[in-house]
Parts: structure tokens; sequence; C-alpha cells
């Protein structure tokens, strides 16, 4: 069986475990803390980051972004990259906005305030980079709700790479209550669409010890 | 003809413009100051970022990776994206090892201080910065060696994505005579074949008015 060496509130990762659980690919869960274990990541990843994809077969692949279009590749039935070049623009756009532009802008200093600070007890938490990047996430919540009030789904009317690497990222900020949803109707719909697909299970049962995830987090009718 | 908004300086739109002249597709140059524009630049792609392929067919496409993975989907005769799944990967691996790590920890820092602070008078050079990102460049340096030295193209035996990534970011490093090149005898070598090509030759004639390149730039074999 395959492993998937992970971080539970690690969007990249995320995004990987819902694709494969799409396609119902089985595997074993390796946590990793990406903060505390260089030595460890290096040897599976010379960039030093996760996801990383393992199995005999195939051995060692990295990067969230190199698995996804991977396994589209070899998967014979897959569904989630669509067969034009134009519509593949579209996704691949989408992706990276998420995988760029929404983790440094919104991600990486929330999950580095909210999760890093918590464990690394000689950090302080910035009051100020929180509000920033929970302020940055809402303009991009403007832009999700204008496009999900225009097609069925983010890249168009086929669920895709796109709502998986969306939803991944939205999901750590919804772990922690971070959302004012109310204020998003749309993306609202498109997020309940997502969370009652049976890949995205296995996140809601996510916990991180001493981290408990807000109270509508894992509740699908939210 | 097609358009490509770009900045010569700018790794990313660098790359795009070696794939494009790799396959003899011509196109317009519009300069773009990426820092200084961004009205414009949000107007083409709503990320705000460079570069951005424009034609009346297509459209507009952003973004380097999109660019670049659309152009293998359509090109008939493409021959920098390897055919089977398991090569796919490396040289995947490879372009976002570029686009990503190497643009953070080298590109961007470097840049803003060579380029930005340069135009942007207000801001004073950060030669702490500076030199941090230089010594960043020289430890990806010994990887890019390490890579040189196994095969005759950083992802395999065959020229791909990952060398007109890698030299587009090494490249405008070497613009400013940042990379101590008697130290890396194979990434040397591989540079050299690099700059040969046709398809360098624009990109060795670029010149940014009051910012000139350093003395061995344009000589291929320097």
């Amino acid at each position: 069986m395959a492993t998937l060496h992970h971080y539970p509130l690690h969007p990249a990762s995320r995004y990987v475990r819902l694709l494969l659980a799409e396609y119902g690919i089985e595997l074993n869960l390796n946590t990793i803390v990406p903060w505390d274990s260089s030595g460890e990541l290096v040897a599976l990843n010379p960039a030093g980051s996760l996801p990383v994809f393992q199995d005999n077969q195939s051995g060692l692949i990295p990067g969230a972004r190199v698995i996804c279009e991977w396994i589209e590749d070899i998967y014979d039935e897959s569904y989630l990259m669509p067969k034009t070049p134009v519509d593949r623009v579209e996704v691949r756009r989408m992706v990276d906005w998420f995988e760029d532009k929404f983790s440094r802008e919104v991600s990486e200093p929330l999950v580095k305030e909210r999760v890093i600070k918590f464990f690394d007890k000689d950090e302080t938490i910035s009051s100020q980079n929180l509000r920033l990047s929970i302020a940055n996430a809402h303009i991009h919540m403007d832009y999700i709700n204008y496009l999900a009030g225009q097609e069925a789904w983010l890249a168009g009317t086929q669920i895709s790479l796109a709502d998986l690497a969306a939803a991944a990222h939205i999901s750590v900020l919804d772990y922690f209550g971070d959302i004012k949803w109310d204020e998003f109707p749309e993306a609202k719909t498109w997020y309940m669409k997502m969370k009652s697909r049976p890949s995205f299970r296995p996140l809601l049962a996510d916990v991180i010890v001493g981290l408990a995830p807000a109270r509508h987090y894992a509740v699908i009718d939210f």
C-alpha cells in the first residue's frame, strides 16, 4: 500500500488526500511535523516540503502539484483534470491561485500563527499578522464567492482539481472558525457540496491534540 | 500575432520566452513593470503577476507554469515535456523547484534588492538581504552542479522544461554577475549549452537602462 507523508493542518497535504480519496486510492498516512523534522523530510524530498507520496513501484513523488498531475496522467478513470487544453488552463490557473497566492497571503501566515506558534512556546503570536492573514482570506473569499456564483464548480461545470485545492486551503481556515460564512452565500453552498463528498470525511475527522476545531467544522450543513 | 506581457529581468517571464522561442512561436513582447502597474496587471491577470500570454484565439493565459503546460498540451511537435508519467514527475518537480523554492529563496529577494530598489529611490538596499540571497543561490548551485554531473540535462537525458526554468532564474543572477562559476564546473558546462541555444539569444540581448549587465553575461563561452 502507498504512503502519504503529510501533516493534518497542511493545505497542500489535504489537497492530495482529497484527490487520492476521490479515486479510492488506499494509503497509509504518515504524519510529519514539517517545521520540526527537517532531516527526515529532506531525506524524502530535497525541497524539504510536504506532501510526499511513496510506494514501492513509483518511489518518492514530492509536491502537491506534481503528485496530482501524475495521478491524472496515470489513472485511467480520472475526472478531475478536463480533457481540452483551454479547460485545463482554467483548472491549473485556479490550482496555482491557491497553491501560490492564497498560500502566501493566507494559509502560510495563518498556520504559522495558529499552529506552529502554538507548539513553539518560545514564539509569541502576532495578533497583527493573524488579523492580516484573516483580512486577506476574506478578500479571497469574495473572489471565490463570485466564481461559485458563475458555475456549479470553481473552474467550470465539472468538479476539478481547482475545487479540491481551494477546499483544502479553506478547510484549514474553517478548522479555526476564521471564515465569516454568512458574507459569502455562494461560496458557502459550494463548500457544503465539497464537505458532503465522501472524500472529505477523513479531513473532517482530523483533530490536533490541544487545538480543537471550531464547533461547526465537521458539520456538513453548517 | 500573440503578445507576451513580461518584464525582462523577471525569471518566470524569461522561462516562457525560452519555451516560445524553442518552438519558434513568434510574439510581441509588452513590458510591464510588475511592482508599479498593479491596475494594468490585474486587468490582465487577477492574480496580479507576470507573465501573461495573450492572443485573439486563446484570450489571456496567465502564469508561467500554466502557459508552459498549455503549450505542451497544444503544440504537436513539443519536446520539452517527456511522454512517460515518471519522467514528467521529475520535470515538474524541477520546474516547481525553481518556480517555488529558488524563487522565494533567491530570485525574489535578489530582484527586490537589485532591481526594484534601484528604481524606487525611497527604499534602501539591504546588503544583508542581498548577501543572504546570493548565499542561498550558491547552495542551490551546488545542487544544480550535482544534477548537471549526472546526466546531460537537469531532469534526464533530454532537454526539458526543467532546464528552461532553471536557466531563466540563473540568467537573472548572471546578469548581475552574482554566480561564482568557477566553483560549479558541471553547472557551468550545462549553462553554456543553454546559452548557445538560439532560443537564449533574445535574453542575452536584454538590457535595462541604467542597470548594465555583467561583462560576461552575453558571452556564450564565458
